[in-house]
């Protein structure tokens, strides 16, 4: 496949220092290399970015009473399993749902980490994914919003705003690489609205700017969510992004299903991105994202398999699949309504 | 499993001349037997039933003009490529697509053949089955209700009823085995509402009771078929099939998306099975089927791969988790409007 998107026949690519500098017929390709591999009766994709994951929960497939429920209670009941993590665990956890993605087609990952207990570090998984080889986007996550305070998750699992910041300029520090080829940046990613106070997703916001770094949350995934919004802070969920300094082509949104059509332009005209998650919306009766809405008002799209705990695997090639089956639904469901549909 | 669905852990099973005699704790299972088969650490599930395929859409999977396609042009893009089949591709495709149920965990499979090009014959896919080693029942589909008359599919894919119908006489005396524990059984399976005679449907039925045979066939698949029945018989699909004495808990339909709350109950009370289709029902945007109301009412459903053409493969665990996944999004819609969806 070339830049624009032909798929090619008899084509190869020649790549230097880990650079594709060439993709074409194999007759027009440099005859000669350090390294040749002949793949004829194969083909080569590029590799498939997977945006959205939080790859801790890989050891929490299929818990059984987080089956039947929504994202509040499917929450509700994993936090106390998560808050049981060891270091090892994410360690573990990371390696596998890598090699997962890497068998599927993946070579950059992001992933979203926002829960640290007993002495659970980013750092874990980093160190896991310099193993696995896969180009790397590793989210500094958070809470900072507990039940005492309004939030959903449990005290105990929260921590403090300076705490996290500091912990996150740590990292940053120590790992971000912000040269062309990087196999590692940090990203900066306040958990969702329901989980962390206005004051740190506007702090945090800073703190990535102040460090060129891209921002992410989770936003607009459930009704219950844009509820919650409204309620606690009297706007829908973009606009509570927006009015904390969220937006703009730094900024992407994971799941982004509940988003109107004035809400899709603004996310174009800003230029955030979308990690459209369909398997997860199906699992936690999400809802389906406006896709096809988004990408012909010039939103760019990416897919997340979305942690093990709402996908049951990270196979980023079946995502695709899964996104196209989706889509194929939702037109459906726009063009009447449910009643008429038998569901 | 045992026959009240609990899982039993350190459990065997003991069969005698292909029939499971006891299913329980290994202590109390005979001590020895003629083959001894050692599945420590393994899982053992039932054999999965497959309800609804195209075997011989096997080779004309991801055709480009029929990706993006309601089930009536998708039909109409493929009919042409379906009536070049010859009794070699029948063979060679239901071989593959039994192998990858059989991988994917199924023993029983049924199929559904409604289009004999080229001297084709039910019996190309019977000697593949018998290869493969599934228990088979192969539906003897038929169409008759060509463009020329009203129909979705061209003149020179159907048949003459009396042909229909005797054929379907000839492979009853030569292949069905209705003894228990049969390896090959029989179905009659008009193709849909609109490629078949309502006199062929009545005909089909009364086939299949003198034999004792199940019956079998598409209905309420998409709203396309439901306006073709109200507008062609004046009625909706179930109360043109009922009309036709297809009620009966020897009927099975495919599909069965667009059933309102009566229907559901008068195929309950007749004891009508489904053969339930998520992802072929995504990919040609049919909608989604109402499994949650049929199984509260009692009507039974089993799940299909269905064809190639619209599912890409016949992997029946993989069916097993979209039903769930489809069920669960279908939850959500019944309780909001789409428009709160974003989709």
């Amino acid at each position: 496949m070339d830049p624009v998107r032909r798929e090619l026949r008899d084509a190869g690519l020649f790549a230097r220092d880990g650079w594709i500098e060439q993709v074409g017929p194999t007759a027009e390709l440099p005859s000669a290399a350090d390294e040749v591999l002949d793949l004829r009766d194969h083909i080569v994709l590029p590799g498939l970015v997977n945006t959205h994951h939080h790859l801790y929960q890989t050891l929490t497939r299929a818990v059984p009473a987080a089956q039947d429920a929504g994202l509040f209670s499917w929450l509700k009941t994993l936090y106390p399993i998560w808050a049981r993590m060891r270091p090892q665990d994410i360690h573990t956890s990371t390696a596998l749902g890598l090699a997962e993605l890497a068998l599927s087609g993946c070579t950059t990952a992001s992933d979203h980490l926002y829960i640290f207990p007993n002495g659970c570090r980013l750092d874990d998984e980093i160190e896991a994914a310099g193993k696995v080889g896969l180009r790397f986007h590793a989210s500094r996550g958070s809470m900072s919003l507990g039940e005492s305070q309004g939030g959903l998750p449990p005290d105990s699992v929260v921590e403090q705003p300076q705490a996290i910041l500091s912990d996150t300029l740590r990292l940053i520090e120590a790992h971000h690489d912000a040269r062309p080829g990087s196999m590692l940046r940090i990203v900066v990613a306040p958990c969702s609205p329901f989980s962390v106070t206005p004051d740190l997703m506007r702090e945090s916001a800073a703190l990535a700017r102040a460090h060129h770094l891209h921002l992410h949350t989770h936003l607009a995934e459930t009704l219950d969510e844009d509820a919650f919004c409204r309620e606690q802070f009297g706007h829908r969920p973009l606009a509570y992004a927006e009015e904390l300094d969220w937006s703009g082509p730094d900024v992407w949104f994971a799941h982004a299903v509940h988003i109107d059509a004035d809400e899709v332009g603004r996310m174009a005209r800003a230029g955030i991105g979308v990690a459209h998650c369909p398997t997860s919306n199906m699992r936690l009766a999400s809802g389906i994202a406006p896709v096809r809405r988004y990408r012909a008002a010039g939103v760019n799209v990416g897919l997340g398999v979305d942690g093990s705990a709402s996908n049951d695997s990270s196979h980023l090639l079946a995502e695709v699949r899964q996104a196209m089956l989706l889509s194929r639904l939702g037109q459906r469901l726009r063009r009447r309504s449910t009643t008429s549909l038998g569901c």
